[in-house]
C-alpha cells in the first residue's frame, strides 16, 4: 500500500534517463500481448520479439502492445527504440513510483495512472500503475502484473461487428482508460461499504477495533486520493490538448471520463470527511462513556463512604462513649443509615446524574 | 440518502454508451405528460409512442415533455434517435449518480441536477436526479419518479393568459431551475429548524441522543453540499455560454437563480460550520461535567477518608492504648471530627471547587 | 439573527417575479422621504405617492427616495413601473433574505447589502437589508425599517456649503455604502470589547457561562461574515463596472470603501481565529483543572486508604493476636502511621503532583 | 496591541475625507526632519512650516520629509495642499489602523504599513504604522512615533561618497520598506526564541503558564499575519506597476525586498503551524498525565479497598464466629493479606499499568 | 534545523547589497573545486584565484565552477565583479537563509535551494543551502559545506566518452538539480521509515516516547516542507522561461525534475496528513486506556465499599445489637457479602463494563 520504503531513491547517483525497473520488484514475467483490429477483423497473439511487435507500423490497423511485468527492459528499451520513444518517456513507465501525469510529445501521447482496486480478500487496496502511449496507429499500454481489468475491452473487440473497430487508437485509449475508472466506482462500493460497516459499530458497540478500522480508512483514503486526484489533471490536460493524436469526436468521449473522475474524487473527498467525523464521534462517545463511569463510582463512593464513616466512629473502644450504652441508639443509627443515602439520592437526582 | 453500495460500479465491463439504468432502480413505470403551448393556448396529455412525442417538432409551439421513472430504456432511446441526443447523454439520464452537470452541443443544451426534499416524516433527505434537454421548441425533464415538484408550473402554464407562454424554451427550462432551487429554499428552513432544536437540546440537557443528532445532521449535510455545490458551476457554464439556444433576455432569469444557489450553498456551509461548532460545544459540555462529577466524588473522598481512618484507630484492640480510657477522648475527638471537614472545605473554596 | 425558519421558502411556488415581501415580516408601516438637492439648495419631505417621487425627473437636482418599511408592496411597485426597473430587482428588494450583491442594468445600478450593528440592549446583533438604486440624477434606498443610520448624511447635505451638493447620484450612493461600512467598524469594536470580556474570564474564572459566550460569539461571527464578506465581491464589481453612471473621479471613494471592507472583513477572520483559539484554550484548562482535582483525591486516597487498612488489622477481634498485648505495639503503629504518608508524600512530590 | 476598542470607528458620521487623527492618539509631538541630498552633499534640518519642506520644489535634489507624530495635523494637510495629495490618502495617513496596501496616483505613490518589533521588555510587539509619499523628488513617510528605525538610513545618506546618493526617490523609498523588512526579520528571530522557550517548557514541565503563554504567541501571530501578509500584495502592485516613479532598475531592488517579504511570512506560517502543534502536544501531556495520575490512584484503591473489607470481617463482633478463636486463623489471614495484593499487582503488570 | 536565532536579521541595519556571510557560519574553508570538459575531454584542478576561475571565459568548453564554503568572501565578490553578477545576487548567496528561487538576468540565471538528507546518526535532517549560477559556457554552484552530493555527477562526467559532455552548462545544471531532488526522494524513503515505526509503536504500546515522536516528525515536515515547497514555483519558472539559457530541447529534463518534485511535496503532505491523522489516534488511544482504568477502579470500588460498609455495621460496639448474638447473623452475613458482588457484576456486565 505504502511505497515500499527502498522504492523512492533506488535509482539515486544514476545519470537521468538510465533504464532500470524502480519499484516494488514483482516477479512477473514480461508478457506481451498484441491485438490488431481493423473494421472487418482483429488478431491477437503473443510476441517475444521487438519484430513482432512493429511489423504492424505500415498497416492502416490499430494496434494495441499489451506489456505486462516490467521486468524484461530489453524488450521495453527496443519499443523505445524503434517507436522512437524519449528515454525519460521509458524511464517513466519503469519506475512505478510516478505520480498520474499526461505529457504531450509530437508523435505520441504518454499517460500514467494507477489502477485501484480492493483486494479480494477484503483487506487493503491494490495499486498498480499503467502506462499508455498513443502513437498515431498504435497504443501501448505498460501494467506492473498480468491481470483481469483488461479482458472486457479484448472481448468487446473481438465481437465481429464491434462498432469501435472502426475508431483509431485514441479511441482505444480512452476504453482503457475507462476500463480504469470504472475500477475506480467498484473501489468507491467498496469504501462505502467499508464505510457503513464503521458507523454501524460505533452506533453499537465502539472499541479499540472500531478505533483501529477509522484509522485504517483513513489512511487508505490518503493514498487513495494521492492516486486518484491528479488524474482530474491529467484529463484536463487531454481535453485543453491541441494534439492531432486525439480527434474532437473522441474529446467528447474523455470528457465523460472526466466527470466520471470528477464524481468519484468527490466521493472519497466525502468518505474522508466522513471518517473524520466518525473519529470526533468516536471520541466524543468515549468521553460520554467514561461520564457514566465516573457517574456510577461517585454515587457509590459518596454514598457509602459516609455511611462506613458513622459505623467507624461507633466501633471505636472509648470506655466513657455513653450513646453505646443507650437503647435506642441502634435503631436511631438505621434511620440515620436509610435518611443518608436518601438525602444523597435526591441530590443526586436534582444534579442529573441518576 | 448515500447512493447504495451496488450503484456506481454497475455498469463496469460494459461498453461507454450503453444504455442501462444504473442507480437504485425505482419501481415507478416510466410515464410521459407532454404539455405543449402557444402564447393561445395549451394542451396536455400522456404520451406512450415516440410518435406522440415528435409530432410537435414542426410547429412554433413549445413542447415540455416530462418523463417520470427511467425503467423504460426504449422509449428513452426512442428518443435519443429521434432528436439526435448523443449516447453519452443518454447514459448519463439513466445513471442516476450523475455529478450535476451543464453541458453544450451544438443542438441542445444537457442539465443535470438533484432535487432534494426532506422527507415528510421529518427523517433523512430525498434525492431525486433531474435531467433537462433544452431544444428549439422543445424541453425534455427526466426524472426518477412521480412527484409533485413540478406542479406549480404546470398550473402557471395552463392559465389562459399566462405571460410565460410568450417566452421560448429557455424560459420554460429556467422555471424548471427555478422550482428544483425552491425546494433547496426549502430544505434550508429544514435544517434551519433541525439545527435550532439541536442547539436548544445543549443548552438544556445534552446527551448521547443529542450526538447521534449532531452527527446525522453533518452526514446529511456532506450529502447535500455535494448534491448542491456543483450547482453553482452548472449556472456559470450557462451565463457564459455563448449557446443560442438560451436568449440575451432570458439569461438575467439564470443570473436570479444563480444568486440563489449561491445564498443556499452559503447557507449549507453556514450550518455545516455550526455543526462543527455545535460537537465542539458538546465536548466542552461533557467534559465539564466530569469535572462537576469529579469535584464532588474528590470533596466527599477527601473528607470522610482522613475521618474514617482516624475512627479506625481508636477501634483497634491494643491491650496499652491509654487515649481510650481518659473521660475527654471521645468529645476531644468529635472535635477533630468536625475541625477536619471545616478545614478541608475551606481549602476547596479556595480551589473554587465548591 | 438567524433568518426566520419560514422565511427562505416563502416564496416557493409562486411564478418568478411576483411582488411579495419575503423576509421577517416587521410591522413598519412604509415611509418615503425624499431629499432634493441642487449645489444652491436642498428641499426635504415626506412622499406618499409616485408623483410626488417622480416630480424631479425632468430637473438637474439629484434627488435621493428613502423608503423605510416594505410592507406597502404597491408603492415600490409603482417605482418600479415609473423607473422601468426590472421585476426581479424589485423581487429582490422586497425578500430580505438577500446576499449583498452588485447588479449593472443599462439605466441604473442594483446594490444589495446588510447593515449590522449590535443591539443597544448589549445582546445580538442587528441584521437589517438596505437595497440601493442609483439612477442618473436619482438614488433609491429600501430599508426594512425606520432608524437613525442615514442621519448623519442628511445632516450633512442640509449644510448651505456643502460641497457634496455638487457631486451626483454616484457620490451620493458612495456617502450611503460608507456609513454603511461605517456601522461595521462600529460592530468592530463591539466584537472587540466583547471577546477582550471572554479573554479576560478565560484568565479569570472560566465556567460553562464563559463556553456559552465563546459560542454565542462564534455565532454571531458566522452570521456577521456571512453578510459582510460578499461585500468585497460587491465593491470589487463596482470598481471594475464600466457603467457610465459612475465617473472616474467618484471611482477612488469607492475604492476607499473598499479598503475599508477589507480591514473590517480582515479584522472579522481575526476574530473567529481568536474565539477558535480560545475554545481550544477553554478546554485545556478544564483539563488541567481536572487533573489538579483529580491529583487531590488521589493523594488522599493513596495516603489515608493504606493507614485505614493498618487501623482494621488491629481492629479485628482474633482471640490470637500477640501484637495486641505488647506494650510497645501501639507507640510502633504511630511511627508507621507517620512513616507511610511521608514516604508516600515524597513520592507524589517526585512525580511532581505537589 | 489590539486595535484599541474606540479606534476603528472614530470617525463613524464624519463625511469622508475630514482629517482627524483616528487610532490610539499618541502624545508625540509632530517633529519634521528634512534629509535633502545630491550625489555631491547632503543638508539636514528640522522644519516647522511648510515653506520650509516645499523649498527643494525647484532643485534637482533628492529629498526626504519625514513626520514623526501625527497629531498635528494642519502641517500635514498643508503638504497635502502643496503637493496635490488626494484627501483620502491623507485621511489614511491619519487613520492608524489602515492595512498594508499601495495606491498609485499620476503623480506619486502611497504605500502604508506596519513596522513591528518586539518590545524591549521581551513582552508583547509593538506596532507602528509608516505611510510614504513617492513623488519625482520627493519622499515622504509619516510616522506615528519618534524612534531609531530609519537611522541607519540616514547614517548611510551623510556618509561623504554614499553612492545611493546617485539614485532618485524610488531608490530612497526601497531603502525605507527594506529598513522596515529588516525589523520583520528580527522579528522573527524574536518570535523563534519564544517558540523554543515554549518548546522546553514542554518537554520539561508543562504547567498553565505553558498554556498562557502558547496562548499570548499564537494571539500575537494572528496580529502580525494581520500585519505582514497583506506586503506581499503591495509588493506585488509595486512589481507590477507601470508607474514611470519607479525605474526599471531600482526594480529588482524592490524584487528583492518581496523575497525577504516572502521568506518572512512564510516563516510566520511556520510558527502558527508549530505553535498549533505545540497546542496538541500539549493536550496530549496532560491527558498522558492524567491516565499516569489515574493508574496510580486505582491500584492503589483496587489493592487496599479489598484488604480493608478483609479486616472488617474480623472486626466485627459477633457472638458465633468460630475463626475468631482458632489458634491460626490470624497469620493464615496474614497470607492472605499478602497474596491478594501479590495477585492483584500482577494482574495490573499484565494490563501493563505498572 | 531551525535557523539559528541570530540568523534572520544579523544583516539588519547594513545598506543592502553588502556582501556579509549570513547564517548560521560553517567553520568550512572555502574550497573552489573547477571541472571543465568538452565532449572530447575533461580537467580537473582546485583553484585559488579569480585567474584561475576566469581562464575558460573564451574556451567553448563548460566549465563548472564549485564553490564549498562560504567564509571567503573576497573570492565570491571577485567571481562577482568578473562576471558582472548582480550584487543582490551575491548577497542571496552568502546568505544561507534563503527561500528557494528562480531569478533570470539578461546574462544568467540565477536558482537558489535547499539540498535535504537525514543525518547519518538517524536524528534530524541536515539542511544544506545551495545556489546554481548558469551563464553560456560557465556553471557556478555556491555550497554551505563540503560533502558528496555531487560525486555522481563528477564520476559521470570523468567518463571518457560520457554523452553528457555534449550538451551545454543548462544540462549540467539540470543534472545539479536531479542530483538535489535525488537526495529529497531519499529523505522521503527515510521518513516513510520513521512513521512507520511511529504507526507500529502507537498499535503496540503508545507512551509519552511516541507522543514526542511524532511531534518531532511532525517539526521536521514542518520545515521540509517550508524547503521543498517553494522548488515547484522555481522550476515552474524555469519552465515558463524565456531564456535563451536554457535550450529547448533540455526543458525536457526540467520538465521531468519539476515530475519528481511534485510526487516528493506530494509525498510529504501525506505525511503530514498521516502525522496529524496518527496524533489524533495517539489521543483516543489514551482515552481509550483512561476509560478502561476507570472501568476497573470504579467496578473494585463499587463492590468493596459497599461490603466494608456492611462489615463496619457489626463492628459497632453498641450493648444494644441484637443481631449480634444470633447463631445465624455470621453465616448469613456471608450470604449477603457474596451475594451484592454477584448483583453488582451482573449489573456491571450489563452495562458492558466487563
Amino acid at each position: 500500500m505504502v511505497e515500499s520504503a527502498s522504492s523512492a531513491s533506488r535509482k539515486s547517483g544514476l545519470p537521468p534517463g538510465t533504464l532500470v525497473h524502480v519499484g516494488e520488484v514483482l516477479a512477473t514475467e514480461t508478457r506481451i500481448t498484441i491485438l490488431d483490429y481493423t473494421p472487418e477483423g482483429c488478431s491477437e497473439h503473443v510476441a517475444t520479439t521487438i519484430g513482432e511487435i512493429a511489423q504492424y507500423r505500415d498497416t492502416d490497423s490499430v494496434t494495441w502492445v499489451n506489456v505486462e511485468g516490467l521486468i524484461n527492459i530489453d524488450i521495453i528499451e527496443a519499443i523505445g527504440e524503434e517507436f522512437e520513444i524519449h528515454p525519460l518517456v521509458l524511464e517513466d513507465i519503469l519506475n512505478t513510483g510516478q505520480r498520474p501525469k499526461y505529457e504531450q510529445y509530437d508523435d505520441y501521447l504518454f499517460l500514467v495512472f494507477k489502477v485501484m482496486y480492493p483486494a479480494e480478500d477484503g483487506g487493503a487496496v491494490n495499486y498498480e500503475q499503467v502506462s499508455v502511449l498513443i502513437l498515431t496507429d498504435y497504443v501501448f499500454t505498460f501494467k506492473e502484473k498480468q491481470d483481469a481489468i483488461f479482458d472486457s475491452i479484448r472481448t468487446r473487440l473481438r465481437k465481429p461487428r464491434a462498432q469501435y473497430r472502426n475508431l483509431g487508437s485514441d479511441y482505444l485509449a480512452y476504453t482503457i482508460l475507462d476500463a480504469v475508472v470504472d475500477q475506480y466506482l467498484a473501489l468507491q462500493d467498496y469504501m462505502d461499504t467499508v464505510i457503513e460497516q464503521v458507523e454501524d459499530d460505533l452506533l453499537d458497540e465502539p472499541d479499540a477495533d472500531t478505533l483501529s478500522n477509522i484509522q485504517r480508512i483513513r489512511h487508505e483514503l490518503i493514498f487513495i486520493r494521492r492516486s486518484s486526484a491528479p488524474l482530474r489533471e491529467l484529463l484536463n490536460g487531454i481535453l485543453r490538448s491541441d494534439s492531432e493524436l486525439i480527434s474532437a469526436d473522441t474529446l467528447i468521449y474523455y470528457r465523460d471520463v472526466h466527470d466520471h473522475v470528477l464524481r468519484v474524487t468527490d466521493a472519497f473527498d466525502t468518505y474522508r470527511e466522513m471518517i473524520s467525523s466518525l473519529l470526533e464521534i468516536y471520541n466524543s462517545t468515549i468521553s460520554n462513556r467514561m461520564n457514566e463511569v465516573m457517574k456510577v463510582l461517585t454515587v457509590f463512593a459518596s454514598i457509602f463512604i459516609p455511611l462506613t464513616f458513622i459505623t467507624g466512629i461507633y466501633g471505636m473502644n472509648f470506655v466513657y462513649m455513653p450513646e453505646l450504652k443507650w437503647k435506642w441508639s441502634y435503631p436511631v443509627l438505621w434511620l440515620c443509615l436509610v435518611a443518608i443515602p436518601v438525602v444523597l439520592l435526591r441530590y443526586f437526582r436534582k444534579k442529573k446524574w441518576l
